[in-house]
């Protein structure tokens, strides 16, 4: 394996451009970063477009197998300075290591195509806290949920501090990004899903989950709820009770108790 | 009510400095932001020291509506510039209002003090992240926890995002900070709570959860989990149950899940 060569600077000229969306958009890649994150995108062929590291990192024992693996795959390694990774990387005690990858690409046919009998989807309608859609993510895949569906006007999915806050489980359970939720719950419907709904007053979560059959759960923005016709669609509205101190349940939180009560002795629960 | 008056160099100054851990803690003041926030505040006779707000904000019928009531009590009120405001804000699309405060001081003297046949304790052992423990705090308001106890080693309440993420909840439950959990939990055990922690691989929450009796439920830090010494101290250790493909569950989450577990049909809900 040849030794990483340092970073062009048109190279990196267009890797920092991935901090933003347009052009994350445009070029179809995004940016990720840690060790392990970026192992898992390792794991998965045609992912990593390259890598970039410090000469620190690769310095280490623990670099420098990590980059003789990468090598192996064939991967292409550039090293950058200190200074350059401060510029891509918004990380306080960043390890030194990134790579620009593309996003697994999931559909609508994706999720239509999804066969089984106790499916369990989770829509987001218009989430917009990075943080709080990384963090359902990775509680998504927690939870064994058979994929996830992002409505269009929430957060999109290669935002640097989203991909962050799923901590890699990006890629243990299927997203599909900037889906119309009012076309496609009713083809869900079509094929047998009920849809559940999480709305402040609704029945109590213990009274609807878990059920039998498919399911998709709906959770809608922090600020304004579900949006009206998103809501006239659901089968059942359902809501986690509290002591009335104060107005709201955050989104993820809200998120893990459904998909807990919606899992619990019902899936291949380790 | 006086008009306000634009903020001196040294006062803003000084406020600035707030953006410090040192000087938060030297100070015993800290910032918040927001209509709704601020409005907590000032429902609470001693939380706000100054109330400091933009042209644009006191130029809207609710921001003058909102500082007429302030002036109502006897708020001081100063304004500052938009450029003022961005370098003590690191909110996006700031509402142009904030408060210089003092938190609620709680104490391990006032949680040992605390009488109910039905207590309910949530203490966090190492949390570093603000965005975690503001959304923890946040949920123990929801379901009605009784307090809320936080490590030494732990991010520090005045933290201005930790509150952010509050939304307010922060005056909504009792929160101690700067606790020792090794000498607290024998305290807490001698006056007959049950000491529950969380911890991958420990018994099924729903099998543990609700359980009568005075509770406090333990939680460990994201990279660490417990430290050993808090983890002997426990009675029972539970986890919850995932699907094994990805590592962890956010601790926000896993006290969600907790607390809803340990509240259902046991407490006030509404």
């Amino acid at each position: 394996m040849p030794p990483p060569t340092p970073i062009t600077a048109g190279k990196f000229k267009s890797f920092r451009l991935l901090l933003n969306k347009k052009h994350r958009l445009e070029s179809g890649t995004c940016l990720i970063e840690g060790r392990r994150f970026v192992a898992e995108a390792l794991d998965r062929p045609g992912t990593i477009d390259c890598l970039l590291c410090t000469p620190r990192f690769a310095g280490t024992p623990e670099g420098a197998e990590f980059l003789r693996d990468a090598g192996r795959r064939n991967a292409a390694v550039h090293t950058i300075t200190e200074k350059q990774l401060g510029q891509l990387s918004d990380t306080v005690s960043s390890q030194g290591v990134l790579a620009v990858i593309r996003l697994p690409g999931v559909g609508p046919q994706d999720i239509l195509r999804l066969r089984g009998e106790r499916l369990l989807l989770v829509a987001l309608d218009g989430v917009t806290d990075p943080g709080n859609l990384g963090a359902i993510i990775r509680t998504c895949a927690w939870f064994g949920a058979d994929a996830v569906l992002i409505s269009e006007r929430s957060v999109e999915l290669s935002n640097p501090k989203l991909l962050r806050s799923t901590m890699g489980a990006v890629f243990h359970v299927p997203v599909a990004a900037g889906i119309s939720l009012p076309e496609m719950i009713p083809d869900l419907r079509k094929k047998g899903f009920r849809i559940l709904a999480a709305e402040a007053g609704g029945e109590p979560a213990g009274a609807v989950l878990p059920c039998g059959g498919n399911v998709l759960l709906v959770f809608g923005s922090e600020a304004r709820g579900l949006s009206p016709i998103v809501r006239d669609l659901a089968d059942v509205k359902f809501g986690i009770a509290g002591s009335g101190r104060i107005e709201s349940l955050n989104v993820s939180v809200a998120v893990g108790i459904a998909l807990f009560m919606a899992t619990s002795g019902t899936r291949n629960a380790r």
